[in-house]
């Protein structure tokens, strides 16, 4: 028998092109799915369905965190305001040596998962080691979720010893596709200053071999060129290139120091970009030229990367501050609008996974990932636009339903 | 008979240099001040006397929003993502023509009021027209402030003869020191690109006559020089020492074009300058070398600026965003450490509003103007220290008390 989900008393941005603002709107769930959308007049809702008051609130797709590391949020505040070499080689690598095991990866993914899910992600797209007990805390959590299994030329947790990375990556891949649809699983090859290009090249392949998504970390540091040992000169984007693993599933992370020539690469190969502002401002990386990526006509979508540098998973926040920090580097007002920030964080995510088709925006059809945000206290007053409300004026605490899947993760704020 | 409130049950940040920080610390506050602070055994707490448990949060300072337009809320998100000169003509100011009269005034101040108390700001610096108004609707709120009213060489609200601006301006001051010590009256000449020297120097003169502060809006757009008819070639704040306007009791807001000249004379006068990244950032007026103020020692307190340009009133977003912004601005990640951006916006607005003695941090003696802030949702958790944990992870919705003058002002979260 089918279950029905009905929200209603709410404006409802759909994110789709042709009708994206319903004014007075309601959203239908069936099972798993968006049955339909309406304004006015309710449909009808069987005995045994369940009615959301929206309370005059947004309802929208929810948010797509392209890339975080979810464990890391056990070293959350752990060591902040710190030069790179010393964060890491003083402070997280030995954390991670000491602290990070099987049991610790699941607690601090759930802690993480929940963090999410209470400010509005519904999918996220992670990269870690032991990443499958990530995948099946993550499942454990209902949110929806890519787990990509970390490939290193070190020893690393839970794989001691590098020649056995990738094979490693490869039994992550077989374990989590029987988790369910709703965890996907991937392969993370580091950089390509931790991986040779043997490394690098044998991940994509056994990526494109079992058709999931090949994620990498890359430009994000300036001298990232003079760290890679078998570069010719080139770039990090074209070194990649050349090795052959650009394409539509593939997903860089960062990507701060692109050129113009970069961009065509990306643009061409289809590759999209995540997008993580508030660590490339932390971490003092750089400004990733996303007005041009956007140009260009590459995918971006947007991320938090993991807690030791944001510190937080919160894409509201991530969404005001890519508005405002392109502004002000560009010196132009204009660039990076409210609904381009919100795209990024909706169907840029949803793009970037090869998720569109099911999620991203709100539509007949497409899975019921749907997130409610109260417009009710004063900082959300008055409301003139509502993408002007949810990226300069929201804060991820006014999240107040959250449903994944067609199921309600958050009822009122609070975690169900 | 003295009224006690005694909190208990947290991390206590004073902001004290002597000792800044009580692990399971109490707060005795006495009447309006806070009598006693300490850590272990609490002290008896008289019959009528209430009791404050912060739940093992963070007991600090109330932060100080040291600019504002509190009336500004009424235009939160009517236009955004446009240039500079569309903003302000197509939009804001035919809004402010057609919307801002004494009621809306007095009305969209207690909404800000609510905003702010809501979001652990105990005291704001505000400046707008019908001031005397907004200082009323402040007062009636709880918040402590200093309001400002605005004066500009042209038509204004409530100030239709540009010639009567200065007289206003008193009149106004006059009137609130009527109001009682929570609210203090000031000066506010817009800007030296709209307001003649003439102007300038009796707006000041006025100001240190009534031994009130002096607020002006310098050096936040890149072309402002120009804009001044009456500069020789001088920088803005040139130009306002060479008129006698700048000592401790002018407050100079933005600040963003200053050069290293500029920074001495703002050092050898003492004229603190309020920093509002955000502001400055959506607007696409440019980033303050703050790092390089605090070099020179200027004193730098921090500020939302009106909804209009941010698009709200949370310091806790504003203090993140300072300390991310300078670092990928400086391309070093060690400026701007938490603990510099939490005393901004505490004890560095307490001074730049002359309330230092009173206000700013926690100590015996000082006005009891004190937040709990709560640590237990997933976002704050594992807190392994406190200033990263409320500069780098802290939404403004984790304040869960707020007391100003020893009144309570909210409690769990919501307007007492």
């Amino acid at each position: 028998m089918a279950s029905h989900i009905l929200i209603h008393n709410g404006t409802v941005l759909t994110m789709e092109t042709d009708r994206p603002v319903i004014e007075n709107g309601w959203v239908m769930i069936q099972n798993h799915r968006i049955q339909q959308l309406g304004t006015g007049a309710l449909p009808g809702v069987a005995g045994h369905g369940r009615v959301i008051d929206a309370g005059g609130g947004i309802i929208m797709p929810g948010l797509v965190n392209a890339h975080i590391h979810a464990p890391m949020s056990m070293f959350r505040g752990l060591a902040d305001d710190l030069p790179l070499d010393v964060w890491l080689n003083a402070h997280i690598f030995p954390a991670e040596a000491r602290q990070v095991n099987p049991d610790s990866v699941a607690r601090w993914t759930r802690h993480s998962c929940h963090e999410m899910l209470l400010s509005g992600t519904t999918t996220c797209c992670d990269g870690y080691f032991f990443e499958t007990e990530v995948a099946r805390a993550m499942a454990t959590t209902g949110i929806r979720a890519v787990a990509a299994q970390g490939v290193i030329d070190f020893p690393a947790p839970g794989v001691p010893d590098p020649q056995e990375n990738v094979r490693h990556a490869i039994d992550h891949v077989t374990a989590v596709k029987e988790l369910g649809s709703r965890i996907t699983p991937s392969i993370f090859c580091h950089s390509a200053y931790t991986c040779s290009s043997k490394t690098l090249v044998a991940g994509k392949d056994a990526a494109r071999d079992a058709g999931v998504l090949f994620q990498i970390h890359a430009a994000e540091v300036k001298h990232e060129p003079e760290m890679i040992k078998e570069n010719n000169g080139e770039s990090v984007i074209q070194y990649l290139d050349r090795l052959g693993i650009l394409d539509k599933q593939t997903l860089v992370a960062h990507g701060v120091w692109v050129d113009e020539t970069d961009l065509t690469i990306l643009a061409r190969c289809n590759t999209p970009v995540v997008h993580c502002p508030e660590s490339n401002m932390k971490l003092a990386s750089g400004i990733a030229p996303v007005p041009k990526m956007l140009g260009a006509g590459v995918q971006v979508a947007l991320g938090t990367d993991g807690c030791a540098s944001n510190n937080d998973l919160d894409m509201f926040s991530e969404m005001g501050t890519a508005a405002k920090l392109h502004k002000v580097a560009c010196m132009d007002p204009c660039v990076m609008d409210a609904k381009t920030c919100l795209t990024m964080a909706t169907m840029g995510g949803a793009r970037a996974l090869g998720m569109d088709r099911e999620i991203g925006s709100l539509a007949p059809g497409k899975k019921a990932d749907i997130i409610v945000v109260d417009t009710a206290k004063p900082h959300m007053q008055p409301m003139h636009n509502p993408f002007s409300g949810l990226v300069y004026s929201a804060k991820s605490s006014d999240v107040s339903w959250v449903i994944v899947d067609g199921i309600v993760r958050v009822a009122g704020g609070k975690l169900a």
